[in-house]
């Protein structure tokens, strides 16, 4: 690059590119934390936009920021929320824990854009200051955690919410589609009384509908703000209505319910409502894993495992071998859990890490909560889409490419994947009924059925008899022909059929 | 030992001490789960004795169970509640993972109690037989998970709710007596702008106050019971009625509002109330870190630290050194915060491992869910009495002893701790008032309120002055003087005092 | 109790039970740190026995300590060592964070024991004084992580060891018995290419090694010891040759290589070695959860699961149902698996947290540490004798009671558990040859074989009508009568049988 | 875009990027694993490169591939190597458990970048095919894990290992620039006996060097490939002596002692290895995170912390306020180490896993694995580039911006940075000595140094006095003036001065 341009802050002059809204504390940064590749997630820095253009409006509101500076902060503030600025915003997750260097690359890139609507020069730092306009009534201490939580909460009302309920909604469908697929039971691995398969779905539904209510639990806790507490909680330098009415300003630009938080000390020292909200995002994983390695379970084989269960074949299997679908999206949603499982590690860890009036841990703690986020949001559509859900045929060969919000590559635009014209319907989760039946029918378990009628010696001499031999119940139970205790006979074939009937063992009572 | 009988299961027979109410079974398990130290948890057995009496309870009162029977059954469950039984209870977590072996366990233990009640002989089952009657219309699957939750309920509501509460009280009232004690702030470890020392500890009253609310907020779902789900949930053998039944009889036992899952397929696979709850025990553990923490720093010294507070002495520090007291309830305190963050992993990662019918973790969850129960209880309760709170001297003359219900050892009996006869309070944790004042004057974060008076670069270059020389603000601002900026003359002794005043700098408003 | 005496330290009198010979300190600390039931673990008190010894012996051959003082502390500290004085350590592992209640629970036993040999008072501190003999040149930060050592490597190298070793010869020779079991092979949990029953043991047996490896690597550091460098790590108040000699002391009269460690500071503030080994012992965990999660699986059915495997039935299955033998002890030991990896987060978060001259989380870092290496010991050990090892039956009838080690319950003595008189063997892990050839022949992916003979379409083919018809390959193939390509005629069931041989496939070449 | 082409596999047609090296299976993957913003690590490409150029190699060596076909595959896999293909390998960590659409990615970047070099067209599979010329004699199941252990030990070796000796050395120097700076010691937080501030740095050295032994320790462990064991482990479609020579010329490739994995079972099924390896990052993140926590402390202040520390100012503090130099560099290291804590978790959850002939957990474990040795690199070098080390001062004017290797971003050119211009050295960490002296002199530890010389009780009694009075032992000494033991008067300011020397307390011995 050959185009720069000179920014300076209270150490001194540094150069930056010409075509970059940030200034100079956010170059000096680069230079400071080159750490890893993880840059501040993109909900935190949408944050930040709206935190700052409703600061702007409550301070110009309480007088202390000219309408026109307001004005110039709300549409850079605007861009922010949009993402039209994401290129300016390098700067790492490995910083000064408070945040500061993301505040001040905020500060700087609205500044500079302000400046710019305005048709100023850059880094002249008029009509609009980094410190003085932008961060009015602010600190680092206080707007970080702001940002964390407005992040927090919109992406899980916003993102992960949705996504779970789909998933959710799928899978309470298909427990519907399967309620008369009557099935074996498996405890401790092995072969159990029977149960529906719609039965063992709606289990899966209610696993998440915990997961949804405890993150909807959490939910009130991240409403709570933390501006105008400013550099230690007690709200020094900013206006004693600024708290309240930040956060209203704030509810009112997001839509959702975020109120002032009633003690700021603990919002700037402690994070108790995000290791909460992480707990529900690892209750959420503890389910999708038992949920995805059911399904792959029941779906293995073809020929050599349960194969009760058929699902999507999404990629090439063996060419030559029929039937080898691997469960793929079972396994990128297993691994998503692993990796929220740990996650959740490192939000409780720097949580646990705060000193005096600061905890200094914020963006390990934002980073892990948002990835988590993210990835459960993810997988949960991914599982559901191209494994879970019947879903029209995707046309590959109109796919679009283009660079990528995450990465800078090349690849798939999600957004415009287009059904195959007078394309099928790909069918998602699917009983293999025969299978099933068929286990069914050579399990025995059954066995339980046949005590009222020819008591508890014969039916187990049958059963044994059956597990010896590598036969059924009916075959052992029809060879072995034991009378009846009402006195109409010996058990036939036709006896037997009326008797076991597994249908009536999948609910309660004592009848069977 | 000499005296034995024999016992027997479907294994044939076994020798078991003539003394022990339990049987065949949980001898058995004896020999194949020697595994480790720890046993089953008490609130575990007592939650046990509670769901056998209700489920005697609603089988007599759906005509299934004769009164008698179940008379005898609701005292034996009486005795394990009461804990007169637990030396019978002999079994490890480490066990089948469904936890069927301890609950074969009671069942023989009560079965055998109810026979010795009345009158009859150990072993012959009769006229209460473990299986038929104490386990009737229940199954492993559904009985532990149930002990689980009624266990953790109980623990989190008599148990870790009061302590917390009881600290949290304390440090309420120590914020109320530190109201009126400006200090210097810190972030970053730096030193900042004033507070208060009670607006600090407030900061500790609400980081506890969202820990409680987090637990409280995870009750609901703990307050589920899976009774009545049997071997695969669908209720198999279980009267239609029974599951709500007793669950309501429960609730009536325990005082608790327990209620019947809404489905029983999630509740004997998955663990997601228990992975939420564990959750808001980490969000307590994060706090009490962070508090236990700073307590610590903020007593260091005594003359090389910060030496702000002064705490108990409880132990001889150094005999010669005075002033050397170790803050050694921090320091357990921590040790146990490490504990329940570790604990809560074991906690979700056995959560994630269910498969199909069945989650076969479930002694490894509650154990460590108990475990951090018991141990936040324990540690706020001593951190309590002995550093936070103004509590009355102990008469350590006065001991009793006896041996512990945790471990067979002599150890101090603590329900029979006295205080010292005409005893004084000894106090907990003190303001040392000279030292943070020393610090709030000493210190160069105050230049800040100058900046109105004397301007920014006056401000500054006093600041700097007093950086370099290592004096304070106040000897350097009356040796430069600088002209006030109303006109009124230069910065004297007299006028500094009157406008660098820290308490007014603990609130919102930009006044100062 | 009523039998009581008074022990004095530098805070006054307080009572002790007359027939205890901890004092005053010990007394001081049950009453400040009632938290929990975990007592400090036996090989801590064992490991402190030694170290108490040689200090004396070092000091006594230094001229620092008289002979007959020494002879007094180490004939107490044999009994410390020999575990008959374990009731006089009732002290917790929620104390203070340098151990510091143990190490003078510990100087008050060996003190108040010697005493009593010597035909002193007790409390006397004469002839044999607590501090100024038992403690000589030591203090409680160095003495402590010296004892946390010598338990970790004692435990590793006399308890963990053996007992992996032992499960992986025991799999070792599985593998050689089934080296002849040709069976499916599954990836993704679905069907591939074959191999043996032999080979997939071996991998149990190679990811066994790698744990025992990763074990002894860790042992040199773990040998070094922290002794000798008293307060702060500088020696003060200790000869300058103690920390050799002392360790060298160590290491005679355990019979391991114990050294001093190079540097005192690291020895006091950091736990680098106890995290690197608690990395073993969770590389053991994760090997061992995928061990008993394969037998499990491959044990499972018995008519709905792969049934590849017969496990040794230890408990009483469902009485009617044959066949039902749940994997108990799998079980146990996944859940074992899970408390290790939750275990190794306390102890790296604890060893994280050191400050300047000390660690203050040492018990909660040693208790987990032993926690793993007691519960990885004895579960290999339970899963080797009751699951994977021909065992002799056991005589159930001559089963022997006593007080446990570990508990104050009345349960089986491990160590007289008999063998049944002229009692079989009771088998161990089986193959179940039939089920494992008859999924063997079903498989489709053996069609690759055919490939070179007919050529990919026509193989192709032959494997799609048997998936579609639910046939085998070779029902298929005969049907099919594909050309040959060597032009030898057509494919028969007699060449099949010539050119499917899966025994052929379950080693490289690609002569298949 | 606009300009696509066509590519096909075994499930039909599917549109792609015209400039694109990637083909119908990546860009099938890029649809279906839609999941998060982690794209595969660069160092798992770069290792997949290197694996790919050695199988060519090796089967072109064996006969089994053509040497011009060989040729242009390695050609191709250098460019892999070198990354300047990088942008070609759009796919993301959660994928298929076994890394599949990787190896695929790679297959057919390196296919389609072969037959570019050859004048072909892309999507022809001539004249390099990519499975049955680049993925000769492989596996997805046995390429990846080899592809984990090369860019895991690569990354140790090259990475991690030279920057973490890097901060140590430079520790290392400040130890020994800090030798004669004699300073309080701090114990439990409390004032405790001195040592030398150069000997408190030899414990930083001393942690480092743990945790550098541990990570070599791990080494021949990560040096063990799979490959050759393709599908199951067997080895089936490889040539028998791939495994070894392939093995052989990844060694001479990388430089670096790779073998063949002893059992390929254990090597495709369990990560024994990178759990273990993994628990030696975790050792140094313990260490680097007491080390960064003891810098931040002991630089803590200016006025109002312990101050013994002077730590390089790199960012803006207070423009008003000298001396608030937040200690940044320690605050991204800690969460550094807290994610590290954090990733190995998953990776010992991910490798637990497996089942029967593969752990579908790979992608997660080496993301999680990379990731720790990533960030524990670059937080390591800047921690000491911009905290620990005397470096040249930085000439902000000159810095150089570009497109980010990580992120799209323009961001600082970090291999550009250059030193100003007649720069002088920006200090890394310094002593405060006046401070430390301070503390020194103030304390009341040294007390002891005078008990052998007026007795303990007077000793005692001036500490007492001291504070009491908040004075120094000096002045007390003086004004109780006690008689000195040896009968040579009474003590005085000259004697008090040639007693009480804290260097004589720094080392072992009892003469002070």
């Amino acid at each position: 690059m050959s185009e720069y341009r000179t920014e300076t802050d209270s150490m001194g002059p540094i150069r930056v590119p010409a075509d970059r809204y940030y200034g100079a504390q956010t170059a000096r940064s680069l230079t400071h934390f080159a750490i890893g590749a993880d840059t501040m997630p993109r909900p935190v820095l949408r944050a930040f936009g709206t935190l700052k253009k409703a600061a702007a409006l409550v301070n110009k509101a309480l007088g202390l920021l000219a309408a026109d500076k307001c004005d110039l902060i709300a549409r850079a503030a605007d861009e922010v929320i949009s993402g039209h600025l994401d290129d300016h915003f390098p700067l790492r997750v490995w910083q000064t824990g408070s945040g500061t260097q993301t505040n001040m690359n905020v500060n700087e890139v609205i500044s500079n854009r302000a400046i710019t609507l305005a048709g100023g020069h850059m880094g002249s730092k008029k009509p609009v200051h980094p410190n003085d306009d932008v961060n009015m009534s602010q600190s680092s201490n206080d707007t970080f955690p702001t940002a964390m939580h407005i992040a927090a909460a919109e992406e899980l009302v916003h993102q992960l919410v949705p996504s779970v309920t789909a998933l959710r909604d799928t899978l309470a469908a298909k427990a519907h589609e399967f309620a008369d697929v009557v099935k074996i039971g498996r405890t401790h691995l092995m072969d159990a009384v029977p149960l529906t398969l719609g039965q063992e779905f709606s289990g899966y539904v209610a696993q998440l509908d915990y997961g949804l209510a405890a993150v909807k639990a959490t939910l009130p806790m991240v409403y709570e703000l933390a501006l105008g507490g400013t550099a230690v909680g007690t709200g020094l330098n900013a206006h004693p209505e600024f708290a309240v009415r930040v956060a209203e300003q704030v509810a009112e630009l997001t839509g959702l319910p975020f109120v002032t938080a009633p003690n700021k000390f603990q919002a700037l020292a402690g994070h108790e409502p995000l290791v909460f909200a992480s707990g529900a995002l690892k209750t959420l994983a503890t389910s999708l894993m038992k949920i995805a390695n059911d399904v792959r379970w029941l779906a293995s084989g073809p020929r050599c495992g349960l194969g009760e269960l058929t699902i999507p074949e999404n990629e090439p299997g063996s060419s030559i071998m029929p039937g080898k679908v691997n469960p793929t999206q079972s396994e990128a949603l297993t691994m998503v859990c692993v990796q929220v499982l740990a996650n959740d590690v490192a939000v409780g860890l720097g949580a646990s890490q705060g000193n005096f009036e600061l905890n200094v841990f914020k963006p390990v703690i934002i980073h892990n909560f948002l990835h988590s986020v993210r990835l459960l949001t993810d997988a949960c559509r991914s599982f559901r889409e191209h494994c879970a859900a019947d879903m029209p045929e995707t046309d590959y060969e109109a796919l679009e490419y283009g660079r990528g919000a995450d990465s800078a590559m090349i690849e798939v635009d999600q957004s415009k994947i287009k059904p195959k014209a007078g394309g099928k319907v790909r069918k998602g989760i699917e009983a293999n009924r025969e299978q099933i039946a068929a286990y069914l029918n050579n399990s025995l378990m059954l066995v339980t059925a046949l005590n009222r009628h020819i008591g508890y010696d014969a039916a187990a001499k049958i059963a044994k008899t059956a597990h010896h031999n590598g036969t059924t119940l009916r075959e052992e139970a029809v060879q072995l022909a034991p009378p009846l205790k009402d006195g109409s006979g010996v058990l036939t074939a036709e006896k037997f059929d009326l008797i076991v009937r597994p249908e009536k063992m999948t609910g309660p009572g004592t009848e069977s």
